[in-house]
């Protein structure tokens, strides 16, 4: 039998390695794709390792950043039954990788029987083995001091039997703990095994989770319906959006938009001269995703607005629509790219029976397959060159998905601090397919879930599925598309209770606006979720000085969100009982205790709701009888609670909701000093 | 950009693939180990499939017998959310492979859309599109006549364009149900996409499913204490056996037994020159593990044996125990097969303090490997050869898992009939690799699993849990090594429940025998689970005509087994709520619903107990207020129940379990048809 013959089944090099390392997690898709995390975070590893037999298995977690040679290593702490979990650090963007490589120790396995023998001739024997595994231990070490030390103990040891020591003696000597953890550290790794697989974890940098966002026509910064808003009319809005809370002031294409076929107000059919058309329907004569729409100004302006944006400590994102209008350049320079119909014409968007002729996609299956990616990588390229480092990719589930993997990956190894949102309203896979593949952000289905069962089934599934390790969601109560029943019908209590819920439910969250903190709320037709007047269509002018306008709560929102790193994480909310399915409440709190937010929030935009609140003592550290302070940081309320039931009452038309921070006396001291 | 460049990330051959193929179930650690089946079972097998948009994908199940190059394919079904089903079935022993390839098809997004198309010049267009696919789809057809049929189609719908037929007929004419059908046998699979993953089953015989168990040692077969048994004394008990209902009859090793340091009657270290010793210590000058025990007889008559034994439907199963006794010839001729002790002996058994200086253990670890490897291979394969076809190995757990992973492929690939059963009482991931690996059948907790709670937690884990692919039980209440203290202290009534469950709750049981039908319970010291005068280290001489023994209520329990369908399968038991915690009730069933077997055991040896056994009609097809019938096996005794809820109670000291066959009216018919 040859070797090769011998191990082909099991795909080892050496039948002598005996060691299991299986069941690695997280693994996603067992390594196919990575896991996220954001700079600063802890991976925490953990592996089943196991040999057969009754020999000591020691095992390490392996970790690098991608492309560089070495691994650096840390030993993992046995949890009981075979499993062991190490940590590492991620802090540098980029790709990471980490494994887990595991062997039978014959140093370890030496040290555990030799404790527990009692026959002095076979201690006598023993000793002797540990000196020789000791020396060779010794002769592992390449630098520093730790191969004289053992070579020191070896020869102790040795000398030890030789002068026929006693067992208590020869005992002493060989389990000295000190030098025995110095042994640890040059293990026999003759026969380790590595696991195979180098999982992978994208680290991102702390927007990719923790963002706030406000999306904004600019067309419509100008105030004035007559008059197109401009790059530099948007600038004055940004004291106005820094005052909010948001830190992500996103819009819609800024590209030139289409003639033909344009849409008019309303979304009709026959627009205008003077309609300003969908900003979705992209390219005309002067140009196509490269190019900015005249009315709103120049590259110059623009990049000027990128400038003072972050001066308000604000990023601009853009919109990245990978279709064409009807006269976009590029219709014309690349028929190849779109499908034909049978008579010749380029086949416009449509779901029988609807049709969109203002709008052409691209045709994923072209011949010429590959300059279209080069062309949509590089639309995509020359924006991150101008400075842009977010983007929303509107309806990524229409192209296909190796395009949005080959293009995040090159796009991230150039620029690792551009952030993907994903606007996928779809169905369930095809939403974590694309977080899989890359986008670091996704939006969900909170738009459409309203009840108290909805709300708590949804944020278990997001925050304790397996998407957790890569669905990152951004919750969004309106978009320019959908405006939900829940606001056309539930008055300004509606708006206040979606906006807290999105705000302390995730770490990332956005509100179209100033729709939303001017409560829009009138549909296209009743029923539907189309605005009225949509900025889709038509410029708007808006009134952010009105009395009724969120604008201020939605500042007090983000604050408590800027302020409490509990609402900037998504550990998984913790849902309360409370005996009143009209009350939602729950608790964030950060992963060491050290902040704890309890939110209840009434979802009846008419009446009071109230009900008693069940608080998990225990798990928060508290004594049961215990009073412990609640601050509400948005009516700035303080209440004395004690005990695991309390009462809590809410008018919507005062304020829908408490977003409450949790104080308390250390549970073993008697003094006044928070733990917080 | 080169195409290489361009699909390295994602590794597909093209970017025009736009499928894709994700999370095929079953798949034991990604694929990496095989599945198990039995002859004749079908294979049912599940995948995501999906794509970017909303053109219409399909999906086909791949399978073949591993080395055949040609895949058989059936379409698979949505179960909606992406979700596809199909199953296939093995109907040859070995090594199968199946796989999912999926692909966006033309011709049915096309037809979804044709359907749905309202305007007439729409209408009109897509009817061209549509002949030009049919076209498309007739020249792809190879052989038979549905490329005429097809291109027939082509041309009357094309036909009908150009004579300006109306939508109606158009329509009509487009989506033909059956020639539709026809059409969808021969897609475009251009670019399509196969899942990347060959995933494989293991087939073996319905006796690695579904076995039943007698543990006999030959030293014993003679029924005198003073005469060694033989295997022809054995042949006298094959009609015993077969009575019982067993179909394996399986011995201890059967091999020269070491005679230094051999072990005395209950495990005593001065053996004497009339001691027998314990069949694990192999190995003497007169052979090893090829070799058979002079006093049992020889090849010829174990040969003879064998044959008698499938005369009577009963197959010899032999215990492989890979370690020597200090006299194995293989000691003086492999010397590097052992570990050193550092005075250059060998090294003994031991888990310090405890000395088994009778048994050498193999270095896994020898440079010598190879060699060990296929001696080992070689004694497996030289009783194979004999004729034996089942191997209860013992201890695998202490030889290296890479060695039986590859030995039992091998061993598989000449004789795909064999049967393997680990005998590996450990922590749960070395239980779980040893199936992994390739092991039919393996031991489990359930002779220490003894109340409600224990056994309902532990067999919905093992028919439930993941292991269910490839983790077959075979539970035993006893063995040579284990009398469990239920048995030592329950009597009769404990024997006869331990029985009852184990021949009720999984389709593979066996007991080590007489002593477990003759109620064999005293232990060699008080607290400990060893058997007094173990057959281990003495002959027995067994009255297997005594009054109470348990040989016939075993006989009706196996033909229970044999008769029922029910008890065969793996299924997973359906647990049933009774009001009392010492009343264990279950019900298993064969998926299609033919044969429903429901049993109560009282887990009290003591006292009667009784309870309300609620049985879920709904899921039984029965009408909550109509009658049913009961048979138990074990009594004979008819009951009639109804409802939902019925009375038990069962008196250990007469029977402690009902084992009872539910027949019922049809629901919907009035006469007296049982649908059994």
């Amino acid at each position: 039998m040859s070797a090769a013959e011998g191990v082909t089944p099991i795909g080892l090099p050496d039948g002598r390695i005996r060691v299991i390392v299986e069941d690695v997690t997280p693994a996603i898709d067992g390594g196919r794709f990575p896991i996220k995390r954001v700079l600063g975070d802890r991976v925490e590893v953990e592996a089943a390792c196991f040999a057969d037999g009754h020999d000591v298995v020691a095992c390490a977690l392996l970790w690098r950043q991608a492309g560089n040679d070495t691994w650096r290593h840390a030993p993992m702490a046995a949890l009981g039954n075979d499993r062991w979990r190490a940590a590492f650090t991620v802090d540098a963007l980029g790709r990471w990788q980490y494994t887990v490589c595991a062997w039978v120790d014959p140093f370890l396995s030496w040290r555990h029987d030799f404790a527990r023998r009692v026959d002095a001739d076979d201690v006598r024997l023993a000793a002797r083995s540990g000196a020789a595994l000791i020396a060779e231990a010794a002769g592992r070490v390449a630098e520093g001091s730790d191969g004289a030390l053992l070579a020191t103990w070896a020869d102790e040891l040795r000398a030890a039997v030789d002068a026929d020591a006693d067992t208590a003696e020869l005992k002493r000597i060989g389990l000295d703990e000190a030098r025995s953890l110095i042994a640890r550290r040059h293990p026999d790794l003759r026969h380790a095994w590595t696991y195979p697989a180098r999982l992978e974890v994208t680290v991102e940098r702390e927007r990719a989770r923790y963002s706030t966002w406000y999306e904004f026509f600019p067309r419509s910064a100008a105030g004035d319906t007559s008059r197109h808003g401009t790059f530099a009319d948007c600038e004055a809005w940004l004291p106005y959006v820094q005052k909010m809370g948001f830190d992500v002031l996103y819009f819609p294409p800024i590209h030139p938009i289409g003639r033909s076929r344009r849409k008019g107000p309303n979304n009709t059919l026959d627009a205008g001269p003077a309609d300003v058309g969908s900003p979705w329907a992209i390219g005309a004569a002067e140009g196509g995703h490269d190019a900015i729409l005249g009315e709103l100004g120049t590259l110059a302006d623009f990049e000027r607005l990128l400038a003072r944006a972050a001066e308000h400590g604000i990023e601009i994102a853009l919109d990245i629509a990978f279709q064409c209008a009807p006269d976009h350049p590029w219709v014309k320079e690349h028929p190849a790219w779109f499908r034909k119909r049978a008579d010749g014409s380029i086949q416009y968007a449509e779901n029988p029976p609807k049709k969109y002729q203002d709008i052409y996609p691209f045709d994923f299956e072209s011949d010429d397959w590959r300059a279209l990616w080069q062309a949509l990588l590089g639309v995509m390229e020359l924006w991150a060159r101008r400075g842009v480092r977010i983007f929303r990719v509107d309806n990524p589930h229409t192209k296909a998905f190796p395009f949005w993997e080959w293009a995040i990956a090159r796009l991230h190894a150039q620029h690792p601090d551009l952030i993907f949102l994903s606007e996928a309203f779809t169905r369930p896979r095809v939403m974590h397919r694309l977080a899989k593949i890359g986008f670091s952000q996704s939006y969900t289905y909170f738009t459409w879930r309203n009840t108290k069962r909805e709300l708590t089934e949804y944020f278990t599934e997001l925050s304790r599925g397996e998407g957790r390790e890569y669905f990152r969601p951004n919750v969004w109560p309106n978009t320019p598309d959908i405006l939900p029943l829940g606001l056309q019908h539930g008055g300004r209590p509606a708006f206040m209770a979606r906006v807290t819920l999105a705000a302390t439910l995730a770490p990332s969250y956005g509100i179209y606006g100033p729709a939303f903190e001017l409560l829009e709320h009138l549909p296209l037709r009743e029923g539907g979720e189309e605005y009225l007047h949509s900025e889709k269509y038509e410029i708007r002018a808006w009134d952010r000085d009105r009395a009724d306008s969120l604008a201020d709560y939605i500042g007090v929102l983000n604050r408590a969100r800027r302020e409490h790193p509990a609402l900037q994480r998504f550990d998984a909310p913790v849902f309360l009982a409370v005996d009143n399915d009209q009350l939602l409440a729950y608790c964030r709190s950060t992963a060491d205790g050290s902040d704890v937010i309890v939110c209840v929030v009434n979802l009846d935009p008419q009446y009071t709701q109230s009900g008693w609140v069940e608080m998990d003592l225990a798990a928060l550290g508290l004594e049961p009888d215990q009073p412990y302070q609640m601050h509400d940081l948005l009516s700035d309320a303080h209440w004395l609670w004690h005990g695991s039931r309390n009462f809590v009452s809410l008018d919507p038309q005062a304020s829908p909701a408490h977003v409450m921070h949790l104080r308390a006396h250390r549970s073993r001291e008697n003094d006044f000093d928070y733990f917080l």
